[in-house]
């Protein structure tokens, strides 16, 4: 997110991530998704990746895209129109990896209306965007949280890492 | 602010800041505060301030308290009530010291408004409030920030410090 908490700007734009880009550094995306069985989308999100060209990143995964709309699976992607708590329920009872939420603002706030995140990675852009769609809406309940750890890159990327207490 | 960028609880309540209260960890308030001689407050954060019963902290330096209501000055505390940018641009103009913006919401809103910040400190504390008073109120201007340190404490905080690209 933007130092001010938007992950885009008001349009869905996001090129001002470009800021960060550095020709070999994934600021630990890689490694993390090593770990990760289950990526959780929103609709709107899914569309964005889908529109940037560049393939879809968790195809070998299995993949829930949660939408109002039903719709066939494609492979191991499958759209989930049912009750997202019921969901993560599910697959937390599973024996597996990670679950992985890669956005966006409406399946996050969902997440955390329920508190079903146990751990969060923040990664701070030096930048005031001033507007945009938010990644903590406002209404959520209070959490406390424990730092697990914070880096920072030479980028001026600071990515924050928390478990729920 | 909190990781969902609240200063305070919709209340104006601070008391969970508590969280990360620790004895003799002022985290670099005192040795930032030795390099300020000016110091900006809103009215209602100065309210604020007097209400805790802690006595008024800046009472050595110049200060302005940003308000509609014109009084008296209280020795060097004076009751600021014409054009914020005016003052800062005065301010900037004469020779001395840090200038130190200490809140709140509404003083902080105008100062970005005009990008009047040259350096931000930002102490994030693991907890997500869920709603309150923003520090970042929407409708800014964009401004490209320059990382200049991340600090991280074994309470959780993470201080973030930056100036204005």
């Amino acid at each position: 997110m933007s130092l001010d908490g938007y992950i885009a700007r008001p349009d869905d734009d996001i090129s001002w991530l470009e800021a960060v880009e550095k020709e070999g550094e994934d600021y630990g995306y890689s490694k993390f998704t090593a770990k990760v069985d289950t990526v959780i989308l929103g609709r709107r999100t899914y569309e964005k990746v889908l529109s940037m060209g560049i393939g879809f990143p968790h195809a070998n995964k299995e993949c829930y895209i949660i939408t109002r709309k039903p719709q066939a699976p494609i492979g191991k992607l499958k759209f989930y129109t049912g009750d997202l708590k019921v969901l993560i329920k599910d697959l937390k009872a599973q024996e597996g990896g990670t679950i992985f939420c890669d956005g966006g603002a409406q399946v996050a706030s969902m997440l955390l209306h329920d508190r079903l995140v146990d751990e969060f990675i923040i990664s701070v852009i030096p930048i005031l965007l001033g507007d945009g769609i938010r990644l903590f809406k406002a209404g959520l309940p209070e959490q406390q949280l424990q730092l697990l750890n914070a880096t920072n890159y030479d980028t001026g990327l600071v990515q924050l890492h928390y478990k729920r207490k």
